[in-house]
């Protein structure tokens, strides 16, 4: 578990936030197509920083675990970058979707090369090449999520990824889709387990304010050793910030005006570069994907702390 | 005509990446559509920096007028948003349209709302929405852009606007079609004239550079008084950043790093918020509408001085 | 008005069709986007054939005049074709829509060249092209009605027309948009009255009936003289089974079996090649816009004469 | 082999069809997709003819076998409709599809529910119905053509069959993306070994004009026993008009004005209704998948016979 190291910057504000979120009504609705988070309370909340330095604080139920699901987009997609460089971006685009998150349409439209590495069909992408690349690309991201996090509990919830393994079935559509114009290298189901393991993962606020932490470093990880250029971790950002809400991003580049990535665990994790790294948890849903409280908390942090990018 | 009144800081930068760009062949092609934009040397090449203070500075061609064309979208959304606030965003959306820029799909699906301002549709709305607030849109525009340029002179290029309305038949289909819903207020044919007068301002990188500063100064103009709030000012770049380039808007966050307009005049204006503003122009185009010379230039500019956003 | 001149075959199918529709409950709602058709009560029901010889009869309202609305498609259809020839098809294509009935999505992505004759863009297309070799489609295609139907009180009827030209922005949208591809001749607001006359024209079933004979005799006119060339009146024919109402054409198909062509105002033509045409009005639509009885009464003639042309 | 019995009356006009089709240049390509069908040749041509008694003949290489690939799904459908009745239309519509024959987008508008049972996703789902009733679906099949042509010696074609499965991709990510909604029920991998099968029958014109037959008998079998109703055989007739020829189901309507339904294999059958059955074969194909020679020979039958529909 991370352990706080030195001042926290942003506590007080931290606790305003806190204070006034927990005022707000009507917080949306848990995911309901997995039972594991059917049964979150949706008006559970928590929310972390990571600094720097690694010092890392919050509020609520910043370290309780929740299934990270999409937000574990961004570290695959790292991880691949780290190793493959931009060859990536010949069969992944890093264009807003301007779709539901796992629209067919535009895939049909585009031959096969998904618009950005964060809605499901792009994602799928770049775990399959991670796979080629190492053989166990979920294995490589908990890898990657322990030794940032300091935690070496973090795991996969085998129950949730059975639970997306019996529900996948338009995720196989767009995995054999994709194959069918030639952009997946590895047996559809070898990607499906793989993918949907990496979505299981649980992990608290702490951990993956922690885990972010890399892009707030210029790509720099826990241990001082680089893992993405400094010019790379600038490019995540921005594709953060132009795709990381699903259809929204739009919205939440206007309302919180930082690098953002949700999942439907009601996690959703932000950059602020070289500055901090953060977490916030709530699990109520609105109609596109993104927690309810989440979106409203980091607003309202951007909005107390100026610390927008515009 | 602007006048330097202090250090320009950034001077040597662009001095560096101006002849870095000059030994760049292919610069793709003028647009074709208006014969007063497709008679400009596609090789031409000015950029100019306003700082916070009002120190304007450039290279190249930087103090040759062009044609504005969608740059102006951008004032025309600041000058509606400060009369009218945020009711405009219940008849304009803010996310990117992850498709070409004049696409008549998405508005059909979403029921006469454009995806956002600074599509054609989305302008036409909110030029509507200037027109009813102010009687003329687009004298509206041209004072402002006198005053922050500090150049009496910009002016409308009757030939420009009168080529617009030959070629407007898509433009009054998209006007036409958003009626339909009862999104326009204004007689279609009164709409597009104040639009493509709008579109054909002239102006240089210097002017426009200058222009765009109250964005950089968070709302402030040239005068000290304030058009926008600095929440609002912030939410224009956010805008900007995932809708200014068409289409290719992730790539530009990408390469970029920072809120920008592009028009297919072959200019872009780009903000680095609380520090200056930037004004690039060469007509050669790419096929999704932005300059290619420009787009390479601020890529070059944030490198270097490493001021993107992320 | 049409007058009986010999032995009516199907008046016992037409009297026992209207005496299972009076029965039916449920017909559906008056279009309500014109205030002339809105006011028409939805239970209205009229059905008549006229045979080879222009023997014509009916039951119900069959004498009473409606609005032809779409049907007028047709003739409009068959007009330009006899003067123009196969190089109409160059201009619009003649293949099912797949989308409601007034969709710019399949004109993008198909250059402005509309799907076929039977949608409204392709019968603005049809309009325009008719237009250019009369100088007065509206009165060409209201002449040609007259002599059909042997009725010289067919008119436009104003108030129709002007209601149409009201609501008519998507219209324009759809005229505008083809003629940026450059598939529209005519100045749009002079295609846009022909187009709103010729909806507007008023008949009864048994005008309609006649009038919709010539397809019956292979090309035939009322006075003997030949408008199409057998093979032309064949594929007209094609063209109303596969593309004649909307969107539900293949349930039409199976359900009828004949080639038809509906209208908004309530009326549907029918076609049995080779021996007789009919017309069935009833003003309540179903929710893709064909007269709910109308389809019913259809549907039991030929289940019940065996007629279906499979 | 089925035995000519009677006169054959149309044999003078299959032989002129065949000689003027001989002098055709130009017949397109054949597919390339799977290694079997490519490397037949473009210029073999055969046409056959049953009569309402069985009588059948034909022209050129009537007797040839080869893949029959969509063809089959006629029968599939009457084998299904046969047994389920009008509650398969629940599961899949009847309307043409205005896009390319394996297009998802219309399903993922749609909810899944495929537009017609013609193309690859409606096909699915009438395979996987008839699975879910008879256990063997492709057997079923089987012995259905067998019996109908006469000839024992029908069979699969396991080379084909597995050529389609190794490139089986798009239609797994069809049938995933159903199953997503609901709309299958046996497990993917069983339904598309089914699937494949079926489209690899191997039959000749003669076999497959004898096996249609009972479209032209109004429901009945070469046994005198009843398949379908007379009703549902006139309705796949229907379907067949309007669906049955992929994305050009209106021109074939236009040009050969007959129910008919093509594969990829070169081959389509075609429907007189009352008079004969027909099928066609020459391997080289349009654009959007139908034989080129194959709808230039129809389209002169129809012509020289006066037997169109309209």
């Amino acid at each position: 578990m991370a352990i706080m190291t030195s001042s926290p910057t942003y506590l007080p504000v931290l606790e305003r936030v806190a204070e006034e979120i927990g005022h707000t009504p009507g917080r949306g609705r848990s995911a309901d197509y997995i039972p594991a988070l059917a049964a979150r309370d949706a008006r559970a909340f928590g929310m972390a920083v990571a600094e720097l330095d690694g010092t890392v604080y919050g509020v609520g139920d910043w370290r309780e675990p929740f299934s990270a699901q999409s937000i574990t987009k961004v570290f695959t997609l790292a991880l691949d970058l780290a190793r493959e460089g931009d060859e990536l971006w010949e069969h992944v685009g890093r264009e807003p979707s301007g779709n539901p998150f796992n629209s067919l349409v535009q895939l049909e439209y585009e031959n096969g090369i998904p618009r950005n590495p964060f809605i499901n069909a792009g994602a799928l992408v770049v775990t399959d090449r991670l796979q080629t690349r190492t053989g166990d690309a979920a294995g490589e991201l908990l890898g990657f999520l322990r030794a940032e996090s300091g935690n070496p509990e973090l795991d996969f919830d085998e129950e949730v990824a059975a639970s997306e393994t019996v529900n996948g079935d338009r995720n196989a559509a767009l995995a054999h889709f994709m194959a069918s114009y030639g952009n997946i290298d590895n047996p559809v189901p070898v990607l499906l387990e793989q993918y949907f393991r990496q979505c299981s993962i649980t992990a608290s606020c702490a951990d993956l304010a922690l885990a972010t932490r890399f892009l707030a470093r210029h790509g720099l990880r826990a241990d001082g050793t680089r893992l993405l250029a400094s010019r790379q971790a600038k490019q995540v950002n921005a594709v953060m910030l132009t795709c990381g809400t699903y259809d929204a991003a739009g919205d939440f580049a206007y309302r919180v005006g930082l690098p953002g990535k949700s999942g439907v665990g009601g996690g959703i994790i932000a950059v602020v570069p070289g500055r901090c790294a953060l977490c916030v948890w709530s699990p109520g849903l609105d109609e596109r994907g993104n927690s309810v409280a989440g979106v409203a908390a980091l607003d309202r942090f951007t909005t107390l702390t100026d610390l927008s990018v515009f």
